[in-house]
């Protein structure tokens, strides 16, 4: 190769290079480092906006009015602002400038909640090691599509195969597991930090190794905005989700369709649900119209519900009568979890005073805090490791 | 139940539906509905931004100087442009909101390219219905974690697996499919729209039914950004990239791994590869040091490279030799694809040049426009079809 050759050649690679990460530079601005962990474990978020009249920070560690802080500005156009020493945990945050919300475009890490993009940043520590992705053995997560009959549609749901699954011939209890309104099939997945929750269980040997199934509950969709075989991206009506089709689909549609396309352990013993809200009265009505499908119940943040929700033909005695059912079927366990700030706190009382007077066990877990993500990732890393033992 | 409980029961519920949705609506915005396809097919973009003084948009559409239109405020506070009629395309856009980037908060529909997040907009019509997500069968999309003792880590990787692919014992033959620099593994799943592209060809019979595996090129990396086994959200170095290791991995860990796991045809006839720009050097290197692995190669948007990159050790004796050994090897298809505006069109050419110098043949197809993935989904959309025939 000639001289010219090698330096044309070179050239190319330069551009391709320059071109290539100069767009990235200029995305993520000069010299901003967001977020940056300090060492002390307060956080530093900063933001480039020169042309920017006020800019504030919206953390999910804020409490009470905190919710909107004011950055400050210094004289090359970046705003910063400083927590105070934070709690490891995996905390969401978004930027607000002249009342826009706006991503951090120094931080790559973002999650969706429903319709709503933020970022996210893990404080390191104990209790957030469990949602980091660690040099341990990994599961697969996979997007697979299902016939429902049911609801009339090809859907769309997650299934998380643990590490060793692909290599052996072994056959694995399964996990269902289900999101709350607003949400979709995403979100145990992103929010939920399932596959690294389990990941990590898994190879700490406090979780055995299990399929995790994520679904879909609202009954109207066929998956996850942007994903639903139509152009657009709405929401399902509420309609949708509270119909009692979906809790049908589940036990009709989705468990024969795991247990016919993987290695699932196919008794009640290695069957666990568990749902989150909206996700806990889903798993209320699937449980108690199907006292022996479920070794392990979870409810998240949900309470007594009446059972074919808006209609109102809510039946105390056909409720009592599937408790019972429930408490004969020779449960392993019976796990709710709720916040001390949960707006629906009270009907979480109401239901454990309905299992009390019917003297059907449970165990129960209550946290600080509210109907948050934060909560329902701890009860998963909490629930996880009681099942299938 | 008595009649306090039945409202205490609905009250819980409406309270439930209006949090999670108010909060929703309250993220949405009042009337704000952007992107709005008209029925000429120009799109109106609006955003609520009543405090910014300046609202651009920018969009992959615009050519020229048009990089940064200026959007009007009305007097509600809601910022609006509407472009003029666009062809049918995969769009990708963002606001800049007193010049700081802003995603559209109305629109759930986003992508990341690289360190950047925008947001999208399918315009319907003929040469964009291959891209959108249609009642057909779907395929599976998993994320596979493997063992590279090439590069020294477990890395990542997604395989598509065609619709079928459950339900029957058949072997398939299996495409790799390779991302550029700033890119990951994400690239070609999302941006990239493979699955979808994938999902309608073989629904359409236009292209085989096939597994495709897209990988993490970036040798250094063991997966995306957030995605690594450690803290952080940084970007390879280019190093990492052009050091040859990815190479020798697809080859000595990639195939083998992807060969045991699935169910795969395994001779040439089989295996194609593709790559874009990096990808498009990835491939060659690794096609003409494999003469006899793949029988369809695809190139985008990359021409001749020397051979080890960096090292300034091309050697053109070498390269020859290398394209005479595909020359005899019974290639099926050597596939070509660049756009006129490419900053990379006069290595292209060189390459071409040598390719007719030593009478090797290949497809070539020029389309408009430059570096960009307008243009490598129209390549996958027209190479997929002729694989494996």
């Amino acid at each position: 190769m000639k001289k010219n050759q090698k330096v044309k050649v070179l050239s190319i690679l330069v551009i391709l290079f320059l071109s290539i990460y100069g767009n990235v530079q200029a995305q993520r601005g000069t010299q901003v480092k967001s977020p940056e962990i300090n060492s002390n474990n307060s956080v530093t978020f900063r933001l480039l906006a020169a042309d920017a009249n006020k800019v504030t920070l919206s953390g999910n560690w804020m409490t009470g009015n905190e919710n909107q802080l004011e950055m400050t500005k210094d004289e090359s156009g970046i705003w910063s602002f400083t927590t105070p020493v934070l709690p490891a945990e995996f905390y969401s945050y978004t930027f607000n400038v002249n009342g826009v919300k706006t991503l951090d475009p120094n931080n790559v890490q973002i999650v969706r909640d429903g319709t709503r993009f933020e970022n996210y940043v893990i404080v390191p520590g104990d209790a957030s090691n469990v949602y980091t992705v660690k040099n341990v053995p990994h599961g697969t997560l996979s997007k697979v599509w299902y016939p429902s009959p049911t609801l009339g549609k090809t859907r769309r749901l997650y299934v998380y195969t643990p590490p060793g699954y692909t290599e052996s011939d072994k056959k694995y209890p399964v996990f269902y597991l289900l999101h709350g309104a607003g949400g979709d099939e995403d979100a145990w997945t992103t929010l939920g930090r399932t596959p690294y929750i389990l990941d990590n269980l898994i190879a700490e040997e406090k979780a055995d190794p299990m399929i995790v199934v994520m679904t879909n509950g609202n009954a109207g969709s066929a998956a996850a905005p942007g994903e639903e075989p139509i152009q657009g991206n709405t929401l399902p009506g509420f309609s949708q989700q509270a119909g009692g089709t979906f809790e049908q689909s589940l036990v009709n549609d989705v468990i024969p369709f795991i247990e016919k396309n993987f290695r699932t352990l196919n008794d009640k013993n290695h069957r666990a649900i568990a749902g989150l809200s909206m996700g806990g009265m889903h798993t209320q009505n699937i449980t108690n119209n199907n006292p022996d499908m479920f070794g392990y119940i979870g409810v998240m943040s949900m309470g007594l519900m009446n059972n074919s929700r808006m209609a109102g033909n809510y039946n105390a005695e056909t409720h009592k009568k599937q408790i019972e059912a429930l408490k004969q079927s020779g449960l392993k366990l019976y796990w709710i979890g709720c916040g001390e700030e949960d707006f629906l706190y009270e009907s979480v009382t109401t239901l454990r005073k309905l299992y009390d007077d019917l003297g059907f066990k449970y165990e129960y877990r209550e946290s600080t805090g509210g109907h948050t993500w934060t909560n329902w990732r701890i009860y998963l890393t909490e629930l996880a490791p009681k099942l299938f033992k």
